[in-house]
């Protein structure tokens, strides 16, 4: 890892002088992890706890005529058997739940239809994994088989069967007169598109789709579900935001959300498939104790995992550019079709994503989310983005062959700055997005020799507008002046020492004096989830606002001991200090920890909670530089070196930035040339486990070099930014460019397997 | 259970009008305690744990020549054996530790001398129990036995062998120059004793002793310890307050208060017993794990506990008295010795709670702290509050005998009340011992025929002080508008529910919609032991300062969503209101639940951190009148009729209240007539069971009946006052008197067994 500030005076990095921040202490839950020691979903072992299962549906579209669970209740060993009647009748009026909340409640319990290959129906609880086992298969589900719908041109014809006969287009705002299994039309709309295009020297259109792809975190899902006597439900659980989870159950469970408490677990991995709506076994492993009246812990199979979780959006997205001989960018005009799996919902950053590193003057993007009778679509690393870069990328390369311009030199001329206004309607503050290019521009890699024939080197810019939300720590200082904090953030990558690292900066102590827990729903304010790239920037800004609030508390102490105003007081470097009082003329002086140990005497306790609720973690850019070998015979991909360089506003940590950006890297590569959903003509997923759904591991790659562009984040004391999304989003397409000056033929569908590449280039297989 | 405010318009009651303080709804952790659900010290299983055994001294007195684990640790399973060196050696000097650290240390794992009978000197940890037992075997310790000092004034004497030789007497707040067995020396002085007795027309003196006395607690001490791997400590432990026990192991072992994390488990019964110094498992458990590398869970043996852990104080109590004819106090000297064990330290409130019932103008108290071969003493409940009202009402019937004056009249006469200035100088606010006797002589008990021959009634007051001390809580606003609570206090006797009454009250919302947790030493602010009677009291401070901020907070967001000024809302019933804004003359209505729906569009959550330091829960004054039967051929005195009378300041829940009353007074009838450590010659404990400690079962008992005269406490907005300590003191005291009245004798010795009795009325035993 290299920080570009150091060679490149045009990056710009933040004021030196910090202590904490830029250091690279170890990860305070790393040896804990790696020695496996920490606590993930499957490991909560409650005393008497019972092992459940789910029956799946092996249709990807039928109506359930009946549900007959009486032998599997009669299984010795069988505690509990539930199915989504179980749920809906704890609502007031099950046949009337508001329609968001019951597309959500039908996906992991299916009410009246099965809407894709694995869609669970029932749940048994037992007192061994076995016995469930068995139990499940004495279940009897008399279905109807309905046509299944999968392919979202298909999908959206007036003929197409239809999944949900409640469903409705909103389409800019207002809901279809019929229901339909287009569940969503957006539209960006910025200048005059046709205007921009008849300006236009050049003008590219072309399509491009992505297939569904697992996030692959290794660690399944899995709950453990306890109702006190008095009703009360506690949850643990390796969701990736406590707080989402608990306020889904109580409306799922029809709680008051204070007799929820979710005591989170470390998480696996979620790369967004544990955030949001990912809720799969937890109400259901709720609904069993609660029959049961013992402990419930419900977990997936890999197999479960893919086929019933939340995979990205599959899209179809053809992009029309224009761009003038001198190579400014005049126009955009989009239209993106997300396939969203059996229900609507989830993220929409895909049309918002489309051309936003850029400068466009004119555009329109017209965005469609399809239902289709595959499973429902959860997010994904800055999702949407990936596609989106893919598209625009590629076309952006395709313009710069046309008017002759250098790829990094085209981007240049187009790259959104402050008060650039996005095709979506986003106005940048201070962005680093030229700098990454300036630094991709600057890298020895971009143009060294690439040594050998069948080789290319692609160069893309992904961008992600990261997300804020509400983040609330507990901040208290101890009697020896050792600070004990806990936010609300579930950490998944670090986070507990990035934000303890923030206050141990705030407060001018050591870090280690610092801890950082994560306490559950009952200790600690409203959090939104770790997820959007938002925990260290978000959940380390609670936390300074705490560690400001205690620092001024403990100014108020010092002034009380010394017995002169606080305004007198002055702190730094550990150290309060005065010049008033008695005798003044010299100054008095007490450390952090003398003022500490005077608390009891003085007031009592300091222990503050905060809580924010920041607007967006920064927009960001990164550029991917690839080189790639294609193998002509086999059209297999060797990945030979990769430098990946971003804004990362500050860097609280570098080794942890540089982490998440190897890793991002790393599904990008694996995204690029192997991973997607495939299934067969009844909807059925034929790659069910990481042999069939290959993934990428430290032998399909080279070392991923880093390249830190520290832009400090305005909205940020520190500036810090988000990092840990963008890190993916420009890898796809710059592996297409790479095989693009390869092997001479463009790629515009993901995976870009052997055999899409050899069919490219004429070898018939 | 009555309220007497209901009968006599003499008993002050708070003003009615509260909703929610007041109720009796159940407490939230019955069912799970009474189901067995609840997770107590010893129900901690965390995977990989070793269970440990400690090996303990058969001397009462010696020293330790030589310790020898090698045997012990070759023993297969065995995983680590520690020692005090294993302690001591974290220490930068290990032989230069602070003095009281060290005496505190060395009680629950010997350095150089054991100094009582089950005093630790090792222990291992093992993969079972069963090879942890057998490796202490193994270890070889080398005494030099010690001449044994069990009697105070043996232990007093110049020629005494001396327990420590480097104990000084802290006399009058100097140190003596020689090392002494007398650790403390502290006075009280009030006016002219001696012109306060020479005006005095009857002068009684009298002498009293009460023996060690344990507090029974049905569970034993358990912790158990685990290390991360980045040298965090987590300790579960059954300890009445996880914040003491957290800054304590930071002492002890060396380590910044922040790397330490204590979670609470539930309490089977504490007493006292289990606050403050008592740390007997958790050190051990914390070296062996540390030494072990694996989790570590250590308990103690019934017999163990009464062998080494704090029985509350024996004393011994010199009382001289004088009063006039009319019936009035004048002076009293007291010369108190307290038996505290083998290490000084602890509570010396033994010396203000003498006569502390009563406006005495001259008095003088001497007390003095001794050391001698028996288990350090700890709390219990009102620590020596009861010896100091065995004496003190005993003696105080035999000055109504020689005056003739009606008891409760005496009393009357003499009593306290606001502004009197006790023998300890504590100014007394607003107290209801006035209408405590008021409503003892009121009551129907107090003169019901005694209903046959050898029976006799007592009546006693006894008081205490009641403590304040830290309390922290953290509140969040849910977005139901439900209400998460935490607090830093171990719920012993249903404060989770009392102080979530208190927040709903402040709130002014149901009590369904607050829930309230014990939260760990990492998520909330420094929280005082739960002891002291302080919890209901000081916690529910935090709790309402937290709520009332949160109410502001949620004023804030209702003046936003108005766009009004905040002054203009008001806030009743749940509901928030103002007239103001643009069509001003109409009310705009928005109930808690709305405003908090409105949360995450106004702001974000709203979370309070709240810490309090209260200086005090209230003075208070118990009486009980008791009537029993003593069988003149065997002593044996059965309790007919029990009814116990207290100033509960306001009672946040009646119910929880009483169950406090009945259990104090069930306490005191076993330290009456029953409970009292035994030791031989050599100083072994006699009495290490239930069988042969005999504690009163609920067939030994009558229905305890219960009058709860509220008289508000000015300290507390709803006038709450503690409750759970001075529910024992005058027990004894009562059932010495009521013994008199019904043989004739009077015992000025606990326990007052049957043979002592029958000595006493002159049957030879």
């Amino acid at each position: 890892m290299t920080t570009a500030g150091e060679k490149d005076a045009a990056v710009v990095s933040p004021a030196a002088g910090y202590k904490v921040i830029g250091t690279q202490p170890a990860r305070f839950d790393g040896a804990e992890k790696v020695t496996g020691r920490a606590t993930f979903g499957a490991d909560v072992r409650l005393p008497s706890t019972l092992q459940a299962k789910m029956l799946r549906s092996p249709h990807a579209h039928a109506r359930i005529k009946s549900i007959d669970t009486s032998r599997a209740e009669a299984l010795p060993g069988v505690m509990a058997v539930v199915t989504a009647k179980d749920m809906w009748s704890l609502h007031e009026a099950p046949g009337a739940v508001d329609a968001e909340l019951k597309f959500f409640g039908d996906n992991f319990l299916a009410s009246d239809k099965v809407l894709f290959c694995g869609h669970p129906i029932a749940a048994v609880a037992a007192t061994d994994q076995f016995i469930a086992e068995e139990a499940v298969k004495l279940i009897e589900v008399e279905y109807e088989e309905l046509p299944t719908v999968l392919d979202v041109f298909e999908a959206m014809q007036d003929s197409s069967p239809l999944l949900h006969d409640n469903l409705y287009t909103s389409s800019l705002g207002k809901p279809s007169e019929k229901p339909s299994n287009i569940s969503l039309h957006i539209q960006h709309l910025k200048g005059d598109p046709d205007k921009g295009l008849a300006e236009a020297d050049v003008i590219i259109e072309r399509e491009f789709r992505t297939a569904m792809v697992h996030q692959g975190y290794v660690e399944a899902h899995f709950a453990t579900a306890h109702w006190s006597p008095e009703g009360n439900l506690t949850i643990w659980s390796n969701h990736q935001g406590h707080f989402i989870l608990r306020d889904a159950m109580a409306k799922l469970l029809q709680l008051p959300v204070s007799k929820i408490q979710v005591i989170p677990t470390e998480v696996g991995g979620g790369f967004g498939g544990k955030a949001a709506q990912s809720q799969y076994v937890q109400p259901v492993a709720a609904l069993l104790a609660r029959k049961a009246g013992r402990p419930v812990r419900l977990g997936m199979s890999r197999k479960e995992t893919f086929e019933a979780t939340g995979p990205d959006k599959g899209s179809y997205i053809r992009l029309k550019v224009g761009a003038t001989r001198d190579g400014k960018l005049t126009a955009v005009v989009a239209k993106a079709i997300a396939e969203v799996g059996a229900f609507p919902g989830g993220s929409v950053s895909l049309a918002s994503t489309i051309f936003s590193a850029y400068e466009v003057p004119n555009g329109q993007v017209d965005y469609y989310e399809v239902v289709v009778n595959k499973p429902k679509s959860g997010g994904y690393r800055g999702p949407g983005s990936t596609p989106a870069t893919f598209a625009t990328e590629n076309v952006v390369d395709e313009i710069c062959e046309q008017v002759g311009i250098e790829p990094l030199e085209f981007r240049l001329r187009n790259v959104a700055q402050v008060g650039t206004v996005s095709l979506a309607g986003r106005v940048y503050q201070r962005i680093g997005f030229k700098e990454v290019m300036e630094a991709a521009h600057a890298h020895e890699h971009y143009r060294a020799p690439l040594g050998g024939p069948n080789r290319g080197r692609g160069l893309a810019v992904g961008y992600w507008h990261n997300h804020g939300g509400a983040s609330s720590c507990n901040l208290s200082v101890n009697g020896d002046g050792s600070v004990s904090l806990v936010s609300g953030s579930v950490d998944l990558s670090g986070t507990r020492l990035t934000v303890a690292m923030q206050v141990a900066e705030a407060l001018g102590i050591d870090l280690n004096d610092v801890r950082c827990d994560v306490a559950d729903t009952s200790a600690v304010g409203y959090t939104y989830l770790s997820g959007g790239s938002r925990t260290a920037f978000a959940t380390g800004l609670a936390a300074i606002k705490a560690a400001e609030e205690a620092l001024h508390r403990m100014k108020l102490r010092a002034a009380l001991i010394w017995q002169v105003s606080p305004d007198t007081v002055t702190y730094a470097n550990g150290v309060f200090a005065t010049s008033a009082g008695p005798s003044s003329g010299s100054t008095k002086r007490l450390t952090f920890k003398e003022v500490a140990a005077q608390l009891a005497t003085t007031g009592g306790p300091i222990s503050v909670s905060s809580s924010v609720l920041p607007q967006g973690s920064g927009v960001t850019l990164a550029a991917h530089i690839v080189d790639v070998e294609v193998d002509p015979e086999t059209g297999k991909v060797r990945v030979l070196r990769y430098t990946a360089i971003q804004d990362v506003g500050k860097a609280v940590n570098p080794s942890l930035v540089e982490g998440q950006m190897q890793g991002g890297a790393s599904l990008g590569v694996g995204r690029a040339l192997w991973e997607g959903y495939q299934f067969d003509e009844k909807g059925r997923l034929l790659n069910t486990s990481f042999l069939d759904n290959k993934m990428p591991t430290a032998y399909d790659l080279p070392k991923i070099d880093t390249v830190l562009v520290e832009v400090p984040n305005p909205g940020h004391p520190y500036g810090v930014r988000g990092v840990g999304e963008v890190t993916m989003t420009p890898s796809p397409a710059a592996l297409a460019l790479a095989i693009h000056r390869a092997t001479g033929v463009r790629l515009r569908e993901l995976p870009m397997t052997p055999a899409r590449i050899l069919q490219k280039i004429g070898v018939i297989l």
